[in-house]
C-alpha cells in the first residue's frame, strides 16, 4: 500500500505518492495562486491534484491507504476543518468532508509546523525519537511538537505557536497584534531587520558586498559574512543567536524533549546556527544535571518535508 | 479498596488515606525536619509513616491498592527516584525500590506540582478535564502540566518547569543562575519585594499599616490594600497580574489547555485574582477566534492538596 501526502502553499499544491519507508514514487504540484474564490475550491483543488498524481504515477486508487494534508494556518485536524488561514482568507472550510465526496481513502489534515515535525520523527532526523519540538525560523516561527510519538495539538488545533511566547515583555510590536512575541526577534523576517540595521552602522562591513551582489539583504547575509570572519556580522549572528536560544531555553524548561530541530530555510547553515544554540541552551537551562545534555540538530526533510509530513501525518493515523 | 497519599515536605511527611472517590478517612504527619543524613532514611521514614497511618486508621495494608508519593524536587517518577532536591540535599535516592523491601502494594512518586494538578483534575476545580495546567505561585512558581489525563514529564522528569521560562530577556536574576524567568517576577518572593519597593515609595499607603498590624509584608498585603481601593496597591498588584498574565499568555499560546489552575497560598485570593488574569491572557492570546476563551480558576484543593494530589497518582497509576 502507498500513501499520498500533500502540502497546500499559498501559491500552489504539492503532492506526493510514498511508501511505507518514505521513498517518494512520484511527485507533482498544481499552481493555484490562492484563488479560493468559494469555500469549497480548495477541496475542489486538492481532488483534482490527487487524481492528477495518481494518473500519472499509474497507481489505482485502491492502493492508497490514506492521505495526508499538511496546511498553514489554524487546523483543527479531529474535525477536518481549516478554522481559518491568515495568508488567503478562509474560515471553516471542511475539507476532509469535501474529499470523502470523491474519495474513499481516509483523509487527514493538520498544520504544516506539526506535520514537518512528525515527518522529522519517522523519516527524518528524529527517527525513532518519541519526544521531539521541530522550531521553524522563517517568514514566522513555527512549532510542532511530537509527545510520545503524538502530534500535540492543543483544544481546536489552536496550540503549538511557541512563535507566540513572550520574551521580552512589552518588547517589539508582533504581527500577531501583541508584543514582545518570539517571533517578532528570531523569524528570519526579524533577522533581515537585525541585518539591515547592522549594515546602516556598519558600511564597511562585509554584509553589504554580500547583500550587494546577492542584490538582497536576506537570511543568509549576516552567517556568510560571519563565516569569513566580519566583526560586525558575527554580532549580528550572536545576538540572533541569544533571541532563538532565548525561546529555546523555555522550551526545554517547559518540555525538556530528547532532541530539537530547527528547520526553515535557514537550517541549511547547520551546525555553525545549531552548535551555537546548543552551547547557548545547554548553559542557560534549569538543572543541567539531570538527564542527557540538550540536542539541537537541524532538520533533515529539505524539499520534499512538505511531502513526507504529510505522508507521516497518513501513515501514523491509520496504524 | 483505599489509596494512601504522601505528601513529602522540607519539615514534616504527610499522609492520608482515601477511597476512590476523595474522601480522606484518616490523615497524620511525622516532622522530620527534614535530617536526612543518609540515603535511605526519607524512604524508611515514610515507611514508619506508612505504618502509623494504617494503624491508627485500622485498616490492613491488604485493603489498599496503591501508594502515591508527591514530592519537590526533580523526580524521575519512571524509575521511582528522587533525582535531586534543592531544599534537602540528596541525589538518586531510590524511594520506590527501598520501600519495595518492606510493602507489597505498589508505589509511585512524582513532582509535587505535577500531583497537585493530576489531583485538582480528579477531584478538584478541573475534574473531568484532559489538558489541564496547574501554575502554583509561592517561594517559587510551579507548573504541572496535565495532558490527554496523564502528567506530562519530559526526559528524566525534567520537565515542566514552566517557572523558568523566560519572559524579560536577561532580566532579573533567579535563584536558578538564569536572568528574567517568569518565577522572578510572579512568585509570591517576588510579589513581596515589589510590594516593599512600593511601600517605600509611598509610605502613606494602606500596604505600610496593613503589613504594621500583619507585622510583616506578605502575599496578602497589596492584595488586601488594593481590595480597599489604594493606589499605589492597586498599580502593584495591576503590574503583578502583568507579570503574572504574561508567562499565562505563553503558556496558552503553547498548551492551549482546557483550562488554567493556580495554586499555591495566593489561590486564596479567589476570583480577585484570576478575572483579572483571564481578562489580561484573553487580551494577549494567539487566535482568539478560534474555540473557547481561556478559563482561569483558582485551585480548588487547599489543605488536602498534598495527600489527594498524590492519591490521585496512586489511582490513576493502578488504572
Amino acid at each position: 500500500m502507498y500513501y499520498i501526502g500533500i502540502d497546500v502553499g499559498g501559491m500552489s499544491i504539492k503532492a506526493g505518492v510514498a511508501d511505507i519507508n518514505g521513498n517518494v514514487l512520484h511527485k507533482t504540484t498544481i499552481v493555484t495562486r490562492g484563488n479560493y474564490d468559494a469555500e469549497y475550491t480548495i477541496s475542489n483543488d486538492i481532488h483534482k491534484l490527487i487524481v492528477k498524481l495518481l494518473d500519472e504515477a499509474n497507481i489505482p486508487e485502491e492502493k492508497i491507504a490514506a492521505v495526508g494534508i499538511g496546511q498553514a494556518g489554524s487546523i483543527d485536524s479531529e474535525r477536518g476543518i481549516i478554522n481559518y488561514w491568515n495568508n488567503i482568507p478562509m474560515k471553516n472550510v471542511h475539507v476532509v468532508e469535501e474529499l470523502k465526496k470523491w474519495h474513499k481513502m481516509p483523509v487527514f489534515i493538520d498544520n504544516d509546523a506539526n506535520v514537518a515535525a512528525l515527518g522529522e520523527c519517522v523519516f527524518g532526523a528524529a527517527k525513532g525519537l518519541r519526544n521531539v519540538m521541530l522550531v521553524t525560523l522563517g517568514t514566522g516561527v513555527g512549532s510542532g511538537i511530537i509527545i510520545d510519538g503524538k502530534i500535540y495539538r492543543g483544544e481546536y488545533g489552536a496550540g503549538a505557536e511557541a512563535g507566540h511566547m513572550r520574551i521580552v515583555m512589552n518588547g517589539e510590536p508582533c504581527t500577531c497584534g501583541g508584543r514582545g512575541c518570539w517571533e517578532a526577534y528570531a523569524s528570519v523576517s526579524a533577522l533581515i531587520r537585525q541585518t539591515k540595521a547592522a549594515m546602516e552602522k556598519h558600511p564597511e562591513s562585509m554584509m553589504c558586498s554580500i547583500a550587494a551582489e546577492m542584490g538582497e539583504v536576506n537570511g543568509i547575509t549576516s552567517f556568510k559574512a560571519a563565516r569569513a570572519g566580519d566583526k560586525a556580522a558575527l554580532e549580528v549572528v550572536a545576538r540572533y543567536i541569544e533571541y532563538v536560544g532565548t525561546g529555546l531555553v523555555s522550551l526545554q524548561n517547559i518540555f525538556r524533549p530528547q532532541i530539537f530541530l530547527i528547520g526553515g530555510g535557514i537550517s541549511k547553515e547547520g551546525e555553525f546556527l545549531t552548535d551555537r544554540l546548543e552551547k547557548f541552551v545547554q548553559n542557560g537551562m534549569f538543572d543541567k544535571e539531570t538527564g542527557d545534555p540538550v540536542k539541537i540538530r537541524p532538520a533533515a526533510l529539505h524539499n520534499d518535508a512538505g511531502i513526507l509530513g504529510a505522508a507521516a501525518l497518513a501513515i501514523e493515523s491509520v496504524k
